[in-house]
């Protein structure tokens, strides 16, 4: 028991949460249910918080607006899903050659990153917890092999955000697609390509079946961070032992997230290859162009952007020196790893 | 407030917690400061953890037994240093050639981990936590560089456990020094090389001064793991509610402690090669060559110990799966990243 008796019988709070996605995504869904569990467990019972899917309160993309107008409480989502609004909240998700998964969440926790994004979200009413993890993510499904830039060119790929700008000025015309329209899109041949998330995840729709080419790495989706949004008068409404239930059990779900991710992938892409996805890695020419885009984007974004601005300076240059030492033991320990593997 | 009022007033836990850690060692021993914060904050005071650190209340590496025997109700420690009473034990922490952090902490939490480490810790009356993470370590400082596997021969090197049977294999003479004791041994050429752990520590001892080689990767702690330990019976005489406050400040002790040091540990390398160390990589013979002799000592010890077959056979086949899968995304990624970054 942890309140004084007065306190105890008192304190029964009801939240809900929106999420952004359907209960088939099980592993980024479940970081909602667990948080929800770990909170009624610290609390005896006594803060609830029940989860619904994508959909079923607001619309998969309105967690932002209803957390913010206090339709709900809180919610789970990805914030690039609200680039619209402002270009920086994708910063908060992952962007294309940006921080990997560690370097996200050093940055966030570790150097300043979450007071700088607390900042941008105070201004919707909004507290945010990171909310787990997917890891470096695929670059899709081709229906045709990518044996150089020139092969882009009137590409029809499902990609949304800052990928798709890229896609776009290399040539590509992107498409917008919610999940459950992408295999019979390729399977027609309405699209060429598209993009989802991870091996785990992209077996269960089946994409091999229709657009065989599985392309790595998926360089606008290095390390994509999930969030939890709590609307700032209901967080400031709750008692200081539930502001660190909820804050303790958001760390444990972000943890926990990639963990499984990290052990679900390696046997779904070994199931991938054995029916029939064949590995690809984007060539070099796209690799660099894409890079290249990406780095005039951020810069004509920053000057118009101060938001943008400030965390993109503070998440590159963490990145930059991240990366120096990374090459040092972090990758050097990883690729001695598999080569002596692989010559096994 | 989280129970009945008949409860709250009276589960008061006062508990002790012994590290293995000085308080020099700031981020691994703010791990278990930050296990109590949060344990406290969650029980609006009433489940109190004191934290001592090495040496307080019982030996640095006395902190097992300690636990064990209901000396002190739990402890912050590494499970390597107790590799003398079973090797099985360093599989917890480390090993060389071994899984990754985030391989690490997938194979514990999402594949079935946990369970085979509760069983083996539960013959020592301990429940186990995952309490905190170094990433990939540095392989230590060298008076000499060393250029082939023949520089190694008769090399006094300070190394424990695993690491130092490798190397003895290899013709170096390993030596047993605690940490404080490595600087002047160095200083006088008492020895020809120490590791220690990463560039945040490592810099605190100023070795660059001294023995101004610094050795990459750390094959023998490619993902150090601590630990938190509690006491079997101290453990099941706790509320529900209090049990999921350590479980979930634990688990926020070992996301923050990796995000700490991904944020320390870049710029404390920078400023140590403006201040004289240089770099030097493994040369790939002494690297095959220990990989070898690894492949073998862990072969010798399945043979006779029942306990470390079933967890090495388990983390080992996780580990190849999960490389694999590594090399597509992942690596891929950080590999591009970091040419990418050289070049510009």
């Amino acid at each position: 028991g942890v309140a004084l008796p007065a306190q105890a019988e008192t304190t029964t709070v009801k939240w809900r949460l929106a999420s952004s996605f359907p209960k088939s995504l099980d592993t980024i869904y479940g970081g909602a249910e667990m948080l929800a569990k770990r909170v009624a467990e610290l609390t005896d019972g006594q803060f609830e918080i029940r989860v619904f899917a994508g959909g079923e309160l607001v619309p998969a993309f309105g967690v932002l607006d209803a957390v913010q107008q206090n339709t709900v409480e809180c919610g789970h989502t990805a914030s690039y899903y609200y680039y619209g609004k402002n270009k920086a909240l994708a910063l908060e998700s992952t962007w294309p050659f940006g921080l990997n998964t560690r370097q996200m969440t050093g940055w966030v926790y570790g150097a300043g990153g979450m007071e700088l994004l607390r900042e941008m979200f105070a201004a919707y009413n909004i507290v945010h917890f990171p909310g787990g993890s997917t890891g470096a993510q695929m670059g899709g499904w081709f229906r045709k092999e990518i044996k150089s830039l020139a092969d882009l060119d009137g590409l029809k790929i499902r990609i949304p955000g800052f990928g798709a700008e890229i896609f776009s000025q290399m040539g590509a015309v992107p498409q917008s697609l919610p999940g459950g329209e992408i295999y019979p899109a390729l399977e027609r041949g309405a699209i060429d390509a598209a993009e989802w998330t991870v091996p785990y995840d992209d077996e269960k729709l089946g994409f091999q079946k229709v657009a065989k080419y599985y392309y790595a790495p998926g360089w606008w989706e290095p390390g994509t961070h999930l969030v939890f949004y709590v609307n700032q008068a209901q967080w400031a409404a709750l008692p200081p032992a539930y502001q660190a239930a909820f804050t303790a059990a958001a760390q444990e779900a972000h943890l926990q997230m990639l963990a499984a991710y990290d052990a679900k992938n390696p046997p779904a892409l070994q199931r991938l290859l054995q029916n029939g996805a064949e590995l690809r890695r984007f060539p070099d020419d796209v690799l660099l162009k894409a890079y290249a885009i990406a780095q005039q984007i951020y810069a004509e974004e920053s000057a118009q952007n101060p938001t943008f601005k400030t965390l993109y300076d503070s998440m590159r240059e963490f990145q930059k020196r991240s990366d120096a030492w990374w090459t040092v033991a972090e990758s050097s320990m990883a690729n001695f790893m598999q080569a002596v593997q692989r010559h096994k």
